[in-house]
């Protein structure tokens, strides 16, 4: 687990404040939950391996002895949302859109770009089974990378629904469903000879492979191909419609891929939505639509969150069905792309203070506390430096830390009531009146931008 | 522990806000450390009670049979910033100012105001031994009460250093004085006669007794007491001269109080510090200055936070002294108080959005998306409301959310491209272009502030 420094620190906020805008101006609201949960209440959501990742919470007292626990830290943020959903359900709206950001925990071994507390942004909207649902939420995580400067990404859509038609079509017994989207989740990682191979290991008759790769290979070019996503989602739906053999009408009950993408087209990810048969996005409590944000360009492609619709996980708490839809962001991935692409702002880096006050001797510390005042006062972050050091030492702090201008309080400037303001990087100083040293240093920092 | 919901959020955020602007105002950096900390970290720095009260995590795999524990849960912030100045020291500037605002946890009987997960905000100022350190971290606070809507508070300081000579001047054996703390400290709470009796019960020699109650009733006027603070310090530093029989610049020497207060007059805290010396603020690891702030007016008095400079903590972990001074201001209480005193601002309590679209049937759905797109790029937070029920059904749930604006799209707004604005409260609606709609309710929201 790690600490953050301040920059980093700032670097986080920086990303979390973007997100938090664009989900707020979709309408959805901060949701914040305890960083410790019952432990029955995680228990078995998350399937064996999940239940070995939790990490268990002594009881007080006697238990610390026998070594029962009790409670545990919070494992995601999906399942304290639907027992915050079941709890206050009288306080909520019926549609209920909220998102949270928050670290979770789990017992992994670390590796790059994924940690034993790491924090999740989701955003989830209850109460309502329409593709507009589904659509504004691709809309606002377009807009939430286009803000931190993203251009590289693909939303690839899919549909639960639809892949056990597909499946069912061409041939894979259902039992044998769960084996076969296990094999095509991985298309992308290890290829079509990759995904036959796993066929064949997991028992898939050799008919139902050829077809579903068949299939496949129609509507796959493979996602760093330079083509137009709109012609290609047509095309997608198109052999669909054939190969189910249903009539269209029919088809497109069966499945709200074409509401979602006549939606997507009027909003800030049209062209940015790509239907992806390939995608599975796990298997157990998506009920239709499934989603995953995708970088494309360079080292960096990957993953950088996913989410779907899952309408009867919240009926698990409540004992009453409430359809959902959501989407988790993988904030730790983006930030280490970020980094390692330069895209942060350079004000991030930027140090604790505009301006450092200095004094020749403790008697000016009186005069320093006035003048931090003044030019806290117009708006400027000040550090003083609180001990008597060489002016030559107080310097060479300020600009170890990258503090842009020295306050120096000698004599003169206290007799007088002035300060003289040494600009760091240029050499230079000039003398003000106190009162207008801050808007002068304000001045000059807007002007580097 | 408590879930967060959207308005309590907002109103947490509202707070820290205010918090974290005056401190970076004061070139303090954001710190942040994860929630979990190796065991050993932490038994033994918060005393026997203490350790009862840390939630102590399994180990994984064969510990969880064991019920051996390695980890623990973060009981405060100021253990973890020893550990992280010893761990990243040579990263850290060595005038290293932070603030630190996450949760704590702690396995205590929660009680109105004490929860078992509860946010600290310490700000400390590591690397000097400066009285500028003191006097900035009071003004500091101050701007953070002030700027929060407080007005009846008192930061009450004091020294240990000057409580010890006290204690040795009153005859006290030096192995009562912590005896003598702990019951001074209730002085505000039981009066002179509880303190009394408490110094009878602990052993303290009557005339010892006598002697400290009678400094006491000298320069503690009580809290409330409506009276010049800085005439009041000038008295009580006199009055301890004279009883500490030293001569003024032996007296002086041995506590930093005379500076701090020269320091703080000139900045926003004047006024605002008082001299208290039956501040005793527990007993282990303070070394010099004690400042707790109090509030004073009414059913809310008590304190919201207290701190100190303790010089000889960090050195524990890092095995080299470093000087420290900090603060911890108690954010859930003063959470509880603004809410009883009515002190959030009411925009707090606006809901999800600014403005919901509806449409009488699905058909309108891409045009919903579409305007809300609009009226989104014109900065506002919009709802789409994602089903097709009656506009009354829809109207209703808007105006039981609070949600000031529905715009409406009907089969005439389609044709004709415009939105009409229905404006809840004053029951008027007005068709505009859809390109002007959300400039014209962005006016109508600052015009009602």
């Amino acid at each position: 687990m790690r600490d953050f420094l301040p920059e980093e620190v700032r670097r986080r906020e920086y990303v979390i404040g973007i997100v938090k805008r664009v989900y707020e101006r979709y309408g959805f609201e901060p949701l914040e939950t305890p960083a410790v949960e019952n432990i029955e209440t995680l228990l078995g959501k998350y399937g064996e391996e999940g239940n070995q990742l939790i990490y268990k919470i002594l009881k007080r007292g006697e238990g610390e002895a026998t070594g029962q626990a009790d409670l545990a830290l919070r494992y995601d943020l999906t399942v304290p949302l639907a027992r915050v959903v079941a709890h206050h359900q009288a306080r909520l709206p019926k549609l209920f859109k909220r998102y949270q950001i928050q670290p979770v925990w789990r017992a992994d071994r670390p590796a790059r770009g994924r940690f034993r507390e790491f924090y999740q942004c989701d955003v989830d909207a209850l109460g309502s089974t329409s593709p507009l649902v589904e659509a504004e939420l691709c809309a606002a995580l377009s807009e939430v990378l286009v803000e931190l400067g993203f251009s590289d990404f693909v939303i690839r859509l899919n549909d639960r629904q639809l892949l056990t038609r597909v499946l069912n079509a061409s041939g894979v017994d259902p039992v044998l469903h769960s084996d076969a989207l296990i094999a095509l989740d991985k298309l992308d990682r290890v290829g079509r000879d990759g995904v036959s191979d796993e066929f064949v290991q997991r028992g898939i008759p050799e008919a139902a492979a050829k077809k579903l790769l068949l299939l496949f290979s129609e509507v796959l070019p493979g996602l760093a191909t330079n083509i137009d996503v709109d012609e290609l989602n047509v095309r997608t739906l198109a052999v669909l419609e054939e190969k189910l053999r249903g009539d269209s009408h029919e088809f497109a009950a069966s499945t709200s891929l074409h509401e979602i993408l006549a939606l997507v087209a009027r909003t800030s990810a049209a062209h940015r939505v790509r239907l992806d048969l390939s995608l599975a996005r796990g298997l157990s409590y998506y009920t239709g639509a499934i989603m995953e944000i995708a970088l494309t360009a360079g080292d960096f492609a990957g993953s950088v969150g996913g989410g779907g619709r899952y309408d009867n996980l919240v009926g698990m708490f409540l004992g009453q069905s409430i359809p959902a839809c959501g989407f988790s962001l993988g904030l730790e991935r983006i930030l280490v792309v970020m980094g390692e692409r330069g895209m942060f702002p350079a004000s991030l880096a930027t140090t604790s203070a505009d301006v450092m006050v200095s004094c020749f001797d403790a008697a000016g510390f009186p005069h320093a506390m006035e003048a931090a005042s003044v030019m806290r006062q117009a708006g400027l972050r000040v550090l003083v430096y609180p001990d008597a050091d060489k002016i030559g030492k107080q310097i060479k702090y300020a600009d170890g830390r990258g503090i842009p201008f020295v306050a120096l309080l000698g004599a003169d400037e206290i007799a007088h009531g002035t300060i003289t303001v040494k600009d760091l990087a240029r050499q230079t100083q000039t003398t003000y009146d106190r009162a207008d040293a801050g808007a002068a240093i304000r001045k000059a920092l807007t002007e580097r931008g």
